[in-house]
């Protein structure tokens, strides 16, 4: 007998964000497995959990993953509910695949929960659909991050196929990705919005355009590009916010 | 003064997948204006509302979008909290701009609470991740529905220039999609997964290649076509499924 591994969803930052189901899974959670971005007030949802940070680094990922994997599998193995917590949505450019096989092929129940992913949460911040009716009828999420043994291309081609395009985990290479979009056909003045800290009452976002963007200012934070003709009307004032800030 | 009116995306299907700011939200407000599709233990939430269906019939859309501008702008005069519920998330095919701008040109404050996409949902329930390590990293989110004054084409590059394809709102034109996806170079032996009533204990999975998907049975259920490379190691097992169901 075992427990199960939940894959949990904690959505974008907001601890109310979470979904009702995670919230209740993380206080009946005895032992929580989280991301090292998970915020403080969602971690204080789960009041009777062990916590267990298991962040990556990047070029680190083979050896941390199978180190994760046995903890989890150790953990359902003494315990009723397992969360592992990931942050956004588990499905969503996570790596819940090597956790699932491994604990499937061991006999050990999983549940995905899903959550919500952080393109959606800045869309809300910024009240401006990712699919406006007239401007944009798909969407692509795409990451510039490549990890080792995947594929380096296909994110540009698609990015440039979507009228809207969401790049996540790629804001610490804004010159690159505003480079290699240019490089590949995109219109150099390609609204673009940059959002920082999507769903916390601290969100920072900049309008700009596609050529400006390795100009805007960008932090440590979690920050996703969305780049796309629905964000034009929402240019002239973030013109004159960026102007603001760096002016 | 006005009251707010609250954007809420009601998620998948399962009343738990809710956020909690949504049902919290839900339990404050006095009018809730929700889709058709919006189940009832959702709605139920809504303890203390008036509730309003507003469900919209194709080609109808622009005569009834003007009527449900109007009627949230004359909610919001008499009441504090006014919820307009859509399924899923409200910034993704959901039509919010129109309703967002209507609200925002009477100086009605408008309040986005995002939600879970239908497409994670499913991928939850499949327990297969969108962007699968080393199979995926791009996702494209697209819909072949087209509104009076929207243009046709588009969809169809976007689901082939990304690794992953998630089409909503097809599944009663699924020979057309099937077709229209191999005419443009989509290999024919593409796996897909079909999948209805995402998230609900009812929830219904069938696995087949692009070329197979017409074949598939489909109900008036919100169902989701999500068609790519990491669907390939389920295809074996699914293909036995669909044979008992069909032979």
């Amino acid at each position: 007998m075992s427990g199960t591994v939940y894959l949990v969803g904690a959505g974008p930052g907001a601890a109310d964000l979470l979904t009702v189901r995670a919230a209740r899974l993380l206080g009946e959670a005895e032992v929580v497995f989280h991301d090292a971005l998970i915020a403080e007030e969602v971690l204080r949802l789960a009041s009777k959990a062990e916590k267990i940070a298991v962040g990556k680094r990047c070029g680190r990922h083979a050896t941390a993953q199978r180190f994760i994997n046995k903890r989890l599998a150790d953990a359902a193995r003494a315990h009723c509910v397992v969360v592992r917590l990931k942050g956004g949505d588990p499905m969503l450019f996570a790596r819940a695949h090597e956790e699932i096989t491994y604990l499937q092929a061991r006999g050990i129940p999983v549940v995905v929960v899903p959550g919500v992913t952080a393109a959606l949460a800045a869309s809300a911040d910024l009240r401006i659909s990712l699919t406006r009716r007239g401007a944009a009828r798909t969407v692509a999420f795409v990451t510039p991050r490549v990890a080792a043994g995947e594929r380096e291309s296909g994110w540009i081609a698609s990015a440039l196929a979507a009228d809207t395009a969401a790049v996540y985990m790629g804001a610490g290479e804004a010159p690159a990705i505003a480079a290699a979009l240019m490089a590949a056909g995109k219109p150099a003045n390609t609204p673009v919005a940059l959002v920082a800290d999507a769903s916390l009452p601290g969100v920072r976002v900049q309008y700009a355009t596609l050529q400006e963007l390795p100009g805007l200012s960008t932090s440590g934070a979690p920050t996703l590009i969305l780049l796309g003709e629905v964000y034009r009307e929402a240019l002239p004032e973030a013109a004159a916010i960026v102007g603001r800030r760096t002016g």
